[in-house]
This record gives C-alpha cells, sequence and structure tokens, in this order.
C-alpha cells in the first residue's frame, strides 16, 4: 500500500547500538575521554547553553576558528554530524541516477552505502596485495568509468597506510570530478591536504573530531573545499542539522587542542611499539599504520577474536567476504596497559593455545 | 566542471545564524531555559558522558522510554535531529522523481524545502480565509494529483488552529498513501493522533523536544508509525546520526516530563490572555491558536515589525509573496512580563504613533 521511493527497500538497516567491551579497541575511538582540563572548560560551557533557542552563532564560531587555524576563508567550511554527514552529503551533491563514485578497497565501509543512498553507482578499485594503491591506474578508472566522484580515505581505513602528499595531488590534478578526501585519520599521519584546496577547485577534504580529538559521540566533522564548492554542498544539508551541544564542546576542544598533542604523540608510538611486538609473533603479519590502529593478518583470526571476546576484549573482525581482508584483524591502539593486555593475550593465544 | 546533482542548485542555501533579541518570540522556541531541577540534572549526566565513543545505548534508552508513554513498541519509534530531521527522511522515503507531496499552505514553510530535497513534486492546497482545512476537498486533492505523501502540521504552524482528532482520522482512512501528521505543537493543543497508529498503517506521526520541551538547540525529535514503517524510514538514516549529548539530555527531559507541565499551563494561559488583550485593540485581527504562538493580523504588520525591533524585541514577519499571510505577523508567548511588554508596544504603535 505504502509506496516507498525506488531503492529504499535495499538499504540496510542499522541498530544503531555498539556492544561495549572492557577494552574496547574495535572502533577506532579514543580510548580515553577527554584531558580532564578540557572536560572542565567543556562542562562549564554546556552548563552556559540556552537549550530552548534554535542553533545560533555556534556553528559560526566553529567554523571561523577552524578557517583560521587553516589560513582559510570561512566561507570554505562547513560543518557536519561527524564527517559521517560531510561525506553522506557530498556523495549526495555529485550522485544521481547513473552517477558513478570511484573509491578503492578495502575501504571505509560506508562508501558503498552513501553511494547507494544517494542513487549513484559505488565502483570500487582494488587495492594490491599490500594495500598500495596504483595511483595511475586508479586515475586511469576514473576516466574510463566517467566518474563523478572519486573518493580516498588517507590514511585509509581499515588498511592503515596512506598516500604521499604528491600522490593526493597527481590525484586532483589528473581527474575533472570531484575528489573527496576523506582525512578522519590525518593528525595520526601528519600529512594533510588541505593546503592543496587552494589549487584545486575539484579537491574536498573531510576532516573529524572523532579520532584524534576523541569526541566521537558528539558527532562533529568538517570539510574544507573552495567557497564556490562549499556553497553548493551547503545546499545538501537542511537548517539547524548540528546541534548547539555538540557545536559547543567541539569549540572548546578545538581551541584546547593543544591538550591533545601528547596524546597523539602517545599514540603514534603506541602504535609503533605494538606493531614492533606483535611482528615478532611467528604467523602474525603486521600491516604499516599512519592512523591510530593496526591490521593483522594470522591464520585463526576469527578464532583469536573469539578468545579476545572472552576476556571483554572488542576488535574489529571482518567478514570472509570483505575483500582483501581475510583473516584481518583491526585493533585499535589504547593506553599503554591496554595495548600490553591485548599484546599479551594475542602472544598467549598464538603460542600456548 | 564539476557536475552537481540535478537541481541542487535551485536548493536554497542558509546561513544558520539566529539574530538575538532582548526579547526573542520570533521562532516559537520556549523564551524559558530548562527548569532548574532539570537543568542540574541533565549537567550531572553530560558530566558522565564518554564522549570519545561512538553513541551505543543512548538512542535505545530514550526510544525505550518514548513507547512505553505511548504504549506502544520501541520498534515503533524512531528518533531524529529535531522532528525537522525526520520529516525531511519521510519525504526522502516517499519521495523521487514525479512523486507528489500535497500539504495546505500556509503551513510549514520547510515542506517545500523538504519536498524539493527529495526531489518530488510539492502540491499545495489552499487552506480558506479563516485558515480553515476543507478537510474533504484535502482528501479529494490528495487522490486526484495520485499523491505519493500528504502532510498535515497540526496544530498548523503558523496559522495556529488545529484539526479535530476526528477530521485527523478522516484523512487518514481515507488516503492510501501515507500521511505524516506533524505533531511539534501538540502538546499545546492536548489531542494527539498517536492513538490512531494501531489504525491506520499509513499514518506517521512526528513529534518534537524543541516547543514544549524547551530543547530547540538541542535538536531531538521522534516519529511513531507502525514497525513496518520505521523499518523502512529507518533506510533513510545513517548511522550514529545522533549525538550522545542530544540523547542523553532528552532522556532527562523526557524522565522529568512532569516538570513541564506548570510552564505549559503558563504558556496556555498567557496565550489566551495575550490574544483577549491583542483583540481589543481596534484593526487587530487575532486568529485563534492552539500553539505556543499567535498570529494576527493588521494593516501596518511590516511597520510595526520594524517598530518592535526597534525595542529589540523579534517577531516573525511574513514575506507579501507568502501565500494567506498579508499583513500577518506571528508572536510566541513568552514569560508574562514578555507578553506584557510585547502588548504595550503593539498597543503604544497603534494607538499613539
Amino acid at each position: 500500500m505504502l509506496n516507498y521511493r525506488n531503492g529504499l527497500e535495499l538499504m540496510p538497516s542499522y541498530d544503531g547500538v555498539e556492544r561495549s567491551y572492557r577494552i574496547k579497541v574495535n572502533a577506532n575511538e579514543s580510548t580515553l575521554n577527554l584531558p580532564p582540563t578540557v572536560e572542565e572548560r567543556v562542562l562549564n560551557r554546556l552548563a552556559m547553553i540556552a537549550f530552548n533557542r534554535y542553533p545560533g552563532e555556534e556553528y559560526r564560531s566553529l567554523v571561523e576558528q577552524i578557517a583560521k587555524n587553516f589560513a582559510v576563508d570561512a566561507s570554505q567550511i562547513l560543518l557536519g554530524g561527524g564527517s559521517s554527514e560531510i561525506i553522506e552529503k557530498v556523495f549526495h551533491a555529485f550522485g544521481g541516477a547513473g552517477r558513478k563514485v570511484v573509491f578503492p578497497q578495502p575501504s571505509f565501509s560506508m562508501y558503498k552505502i552513501y553511494a547507494k543512498a544517494a542513487e549513484s553507482d559505488a565502483v570500487p578499485f582494488n587495492l594490491d596485495a599490500q594495500f598500495d594503491l596504483d595511483v595511475d591506474a586508479f586515475i586511469a578508472k576514473i576516466r574510463e568509468v566517467g566518474a563523478n566522484l572519486a573518493v580516498v580515505c588517507n590514511p585509509n581505513n581499515p588498511t592503515g597506510n596512506a598516500l604521499t602528499p604528491a600522490q593526493v595531488e597527481k590525484i586532483a590534478a589528473s581527474i575533472e570530478c570531484a575528489f573527496l578526501l576523506d582525512e578522519a585519520y590525518v593528525e595520526f599521519y601528519g600529512q594533510s591536504a588541505v593546503n592543496l584546496v587552494a589549487k584545486y577547485p575539484n579537491l574536498l577534504v573531510a576532516r573529524t573530531f572523532s579520532k584524534a580529538y576523541g569526541l566521537a559521540g558528539v558527532r562533529v566533522g568538517y570539510m574544507i573545499a573552495q567557497a564556490e564548492v562549499t556553497r553548493m554542498i551547503d545546499k545538501a544539508f537542511m537548517p539547524y542539522h548540528m546541534n548547539v551541544l555538540s557545536l559547543a564542546t567541539a569549540d572548546i576542544v578545538y581551541q584546547m587542542r593543544e591538550e591533545f598533542v601528547p596524546r597523539l604523540q602517545m599514540i603514534i608510538a603506541e602504535r609503533e611499539r605494538l606493531a614492533q611486538r606483535l611482528e615478532k609473533i611467528s604467523g602474525v603479519k603486521v600491516f604499516p599504520s599512519n592512523t591510530n590502529f593496526l591490521l593483522i593478518r594470522l591464520a585463526r583470526a576469527e578464532e583469536l577474536k573469539n578468545y579476545l571476546e572472552s576476556l571483554n576484549i572488542g576488535v574489529r573482525y571482518f567478514a570472509p567476504t570483505a575483500f582483501g581482508l581475510k583473516n584481518c584483524l583491526r585493533i585499535s591502539i589504547g593506553t599503554i596497559p591496554e595495548n600490553d593486555e591485548v599484546f599479551a593475550a594475542i602472544k598467549h593465544f598464538l603460542e600456548a593455545m
């Protein structure tokens, strides 16, 4: 009787409930809540919120801070509910029947879904066995299919590796269509392509507060592009899509972003330490990472995932059907004691069980 | 060079900045922030938030509370970023090229925009001179154009009047297509149609925390429909579209909703008191209201709006092109002193200027 939108029935549903674990390293979150000095200021700010008023200047205030940091104009910044909403709207804005979106695989699993939601055709491009992207072949593919949007997650989730700025620039310079660079993990890598936006009108960079700034629950991300591009993408957003609590929280966090530097350094150092220890275990392949997680491959990945769950440790396991990720586990970097415990559990499983 | 989605260029852009006023009665907000007892519990709850974790059980917790209150199953509830996002997604789910959405005019001005965003055709149906809806003619129109979605705001914004539950039921029973009832202001009216959901599989009811619960800045709304309908509409939402701060705030507010009853009673009493006083001013037509605002008509509406602005009082003025709203102002009900000051200013303007 009810006549739903074409294709809606085929969209997957989500229950939205994340399981909790004693050690939760399955979702590339920060395992630390806000630094105490930041938390105090955030809570003081939230206590001053006019809950009863529609969002007003809070959006603009955060935009101006971000613009100043990147030395771009405020008109070049858009905010979204996590980079998720940014990506969703960019896919929408460049999507439509028959339009093609090209992105590497394996990569962020939501790209397929966003393509479907935008009623576009997802065209995955395979990474090689080491998860490296053949940039020339990727460019050729984008041209060959007449893509309307190309998307690269850099550094890449869930593989952890990254394109160099020169490789990113080569893609931007070589394609005519829109190029969305998803820099969700870039703070753990250090080489953003935001500076290329001035030169390439087809480049859109998506960033998030969910990872390096530990605000996954707060849902704030942003996009940087040339002003004419943001003007158009903005049309895909509805008024009041951002709430004041999240905006005020991200505003304080961004003001105090220096407080997050020691954590970033700790996570990068811990990533290297954990990688080196895991590499020494026979049968474990550790992929190089520029992110806050490690991807490993081992023969008994599913069994290990189950064993870790029995210890109330959550890691990310990929379905055997996920392209290129057979027998892979993704482990987010936690605190030193968490990483030590995860390592000890993996070592025990592989050497004694 | 960049090839945007068909129709995107024609979508209006929003700057998202609300002007502030000393007395702000232009946006149908609550002019009171949270009751102190509620605010204290909200802030205590926010201090316990894991900002760093993706939203988990907070969504489910609020859904279960709402379901319990309405004696429906949790599967019948969806949450959104204000009823705005609910409405946007319902329009999307029943939209698409050539699909028609019928709604009365004047009504909530965003319906046209949501129809365009969903790539559907908006078919406005004119209210009469008293802003009453001819229900039989409305039903006939829905059938005649082969609408895929009918939308009614009840009570209606910006006219303030309401359909009776029997009228709502007649529409639900008489049309085959989806019927979205936007009950943003229903707490000021008292006659919700949620109880009709069990009987009519085409009925979707949207509600919000923005008005009666004073959470306009927090962006939480919900939808109640039969489970099969919510299952489908849910597909239009992306994962993690709700943030934990807003969910936790609405959860506490809903637990403490009895605290809002005195305010509702005050606003209803003040609405009647202000209406009676305004009616006594010669040349002012006051439309009956079942909401938290009054719509008035007077010859010098634009001039009055400017005068009130000069006193730092913000009211809603409608462009002369807005159907049926020529020379109308919409004034939200504030506190007793605010309403007294607004009244005195209007009276002074009309009798002495």
